[in-house]
């Protein structure tokens, strides 16, 4: 859809309602255009709300003038979530930086969505408590994103997802009538309860101006381990073997040869040397006694599947050397060159073996590398397709590729979106993994809950093709 | 509402689809009427579904022909969720009774609606694995009451309750369409999983056909304590500062001195004879060696609070005794004699001994005993009006204290109720909890997910009063 455009008397009253914490000069509205995927939404004015009360008269402006609403965290998505694709207001959470309340009785912060996942982290660290969901954008996203995308991390294998730490939600619904969930309605516990609903709808059914959070005991002890393998099977067997096991596991990473080679190129003096085909990153957490022998009942079970380059990090300067080279991940992919197109699958752990032959076969059949790394612990791999975007004939085929992971994934009882999310990119490809009667429920509860749908439109629920692939002839079969 | 009435045609259909397995015989029609609440509604049919298969056909039925679909456990609900209200068809669920799978590993169960609780407790325990949610009705309500009335227990303090452990389910939607979510749908986590809106709702939004429940590892080791306290004051006290020193309390129940006179006068023989203003049932749980120190811990804490008979129980018959007393509560209440209004309210942990005062108050007040026990260990609490059904004036002055302790319980920070639903009983206070804002969002998923508004009708969002006050003269103030 369309919304209305902005006249000058509603840029009056929005201007108005948040005293002056907005712009429609065009080099802030090209800052608010964008996320990660490539794809540009002009929005015709941003705005900067400073409090719940202000989102309330944005919401009832735009309402009233039809125009769409886009709340935006970041902007560190990558699947077009925040990007206002139908123009209209960005509403930016910046300014709502509050972390309002750590009741470390109840072990529950209260924090506005601006906070930045790391902020909100050290906070409660201080505490001796932990919030766990850790996204590899933890340094610069917001819990407000966060909770849009149902944001998993490297701990989610043993501590599950943003959505399992949101116990209470305070909501501006699109009218502007404010909605109280959970922990923030005094725990209310009658009728149903929206929350649930809105982690993950990636702001198409709300705005979130608060977010209370569980928090967990810090661990007693944690301990780094580091795999190499001969083979990227070799590792995705031990995946299987670890799990299977039992152990306390709370990092289980996964990355294939070429995108070792590029990270450990990128850090390079800042940690080991290594070439390999495969490694993992693991670490296990608990009661110190529980851990003691714990490399003991592990490093047998990586060499049965191959293993050679096997270490612990014996201290904190050795653990910083292993993360380093995970977390550099991304920044090193992003200099290879030209680009990438980065999706994120899910499929039942068992089977991730599997996945990475049918992710090879693709790779061959579209002449396309494709790089896999990511949180193989809960089955979530993250799939990086190199190519260059001004080239016809690599679109084509990678629009060919990103099909055939989409099917190989769900074939596999998989999931489109471990954490990402559908926002735009994927919108095209929702009906493959909800069948008719789950897409008529989620159109549903959109209508119910945005019946103007003004809030984020065109984002999960879209015929709107993915914009990565305007202008492509169609893809032929075998390109 | 009141929906079509059954015709000739409609009931050869019904019978047709469920292979007979059902019955317009008005004595089947009067045992489907009822519930705990002492609310008749007589179902125009009675449906014993026997598979998803047969749910599905007899929705789509009762959709063409705007019949009502009421779904129903074991009928032990307090506020009227089963009770068919406005006729129709009344859908059992008795005959679908199977565990359908327990997947050891995963720590997950798949179970049909009409699996009483206790029986799926004693499948997983012998696989040494445990469903902690164990409402005092565990040996004869299902998990789909469960499930529907978000039912709670005695160990909801430390484990939760049903909300926390449903991780899928299976919806047939009032449309005859089939909705899987979570674990029963591979755990798909892309757009708005409907899963935790059905929990609680009490049938009003779907009806389930299949639910997948996480489950626990069995403690290591469960010490069982008991307290006598020369006021319930002294009691709510403990509770108080046996929360605030976070020890691994699974089990911390609370009783007045009239419900244990009630309850030891029951139990007389099977169980210590015992007299006194208020008592604690207090179980920990955890590891051998974390458990060892507790009573060393606990029992001080106790004294400090009043507690003359402490004691722990030495082995398993010990243990059963304490419970004894604990579990005979509801029905040595109902052998009183003429009758109770049993509500469960919630209010903060630490407010338990200002709702307590409150409600000596109000019992004052109206003139009619209220006892009180429950889940003090997350402040939900069974309040029991005493009295005679038959006698105007107790009606018209329980009416006036169900208010009150509504009114009181709300004012504290808590809610009207803590496990047993809304219902019949408890709908025309619900404004008194959610604003409207909130009502207005729990009606739109109303219309949403059973736009006919056949599914459970007139419970919950409903403007019929509670029958119990039909024909009452409206309550005089200071009566």
């Amino acid at each position: 859809m369309e919304g209305s455009r902005l006249t000058e008397a509603v840029k009056r009253d929005i201007g108005a309602a948040v005293g002056g914490s907005c712009s429609t000069a065009l080099e802030d509205r090209i800052c608010y255009s964008f996320d990660a995927t490539d794809i540009r939404g002009l929005p015709d004015i941003v705005v900067w709300a400073e409090s719940r009360d202000q989102v309330v008269a944005v919401m009832k402006i735009a309402s009233q003038a039809r125009l769409p609403v886009v709340p935006r965290g970041a902007g560190t998505g990558y699947t077009g979530g925040s990007i206002p694709i139908c123009g209209g207001i960005a509403l930016s959470f910046e300014k709502m930086t509050c972390i309002v309340d750590v009741n470390v009785e109840a072990r529950v912060a209260v924090v506005e969505p601006g906070v930045v996942n790391d902020d909100l982290r050290s906070t409660v660290e201080r505490l001796g408590l932990m919030y766990p969901p850790d996204p590899a954008s933890l340094k610069v996203s917001t819990i407000g994103g966060n909770v849009a995308e149902g944001a998993a991390g490297p701990r989610t294998v043993l501590y599950g997802t943003t959505r399992d730490y949101v116990v209470g939600l305070e909501l501006v619904m699109m009218d502007g009538s404010i909605v109280r969930t959970g922990y923030l309605a005094g725990d209310s516990d009658v009728a149903w309860d929206p929350g649930p609903l809105i982690v993950g709808s990636e702001g198409t059914l709300s705005v979130v101006t608060s977010v209370a959070l569980r928090l967990t005991d810090a661990p007693e002890v944690t301990r780094t381990y580091w795999a190499e393998f001969g083979s990227l099977d070799g590792a995705a067997a031990a995946v299987a073997m670890i799990t299977a096991d039992g152990m306390p596991v709370s990092v289980l990473e996964i990355m294939d040869g070429d995108t070792l080679a590029c990270a450990t190129e990128y850090v390079r003096g800042r940690a080991p040397d290594t070439r390999s085909e495969g490694a993992l990153l693991i670490e296990v957490e608990g009661a110190a006694d529980d851990i003691a022998g714990m490399w003991g009942r592990l490093q047998p079970l990586l060499e049965k599947c191959g293993a050679t380059g096997c270490r612990a990090a014996s201290d904190e300067n050795e653990r910083d050397e292993i993360w380093e080279i995970r977390r550099s991940i991304s920044a090193s992919l992003a200099r290879l060159g030209t680009g990438k197109i980065n999706e994120d699958i899910a499929v039942p752990r068992s089977r991730i073996p599997v996945f990475i032959a049918e992710m090879r076969r693709i790779s061959a059949e579209v002449d396309l590398p494709i790089l896999a790394f990511g949180h193989a612990g809960d089955g979530n791999l993250h799939v990086n397709i190199m190519l260059d975007r001004a080239n016809q004939l690599h679109m084509v085929r990678a629009r060919q590729a990103v099909s055939a992971l989409f099917s190989a994934a769900l074939e596999l009882g998989g999931t489109l979106s471990g954490e990402h999310g559908i926002g735009i990119t994927k919108a095209e490809h929702l009906a493959e993994e909800l069948d008719e009667a789950a897409l008529g429920v989620t159109a549903a509860v959109k209508r119910a809950l945005d019946p103007s749908a003004l809030l984020n439109p065109d984002k999960i629920l879209s015929s709107r093709p993915n914009p990565w692939w305007d202008g492509l002839k169609a893809p032929s079969v075998g390109a």
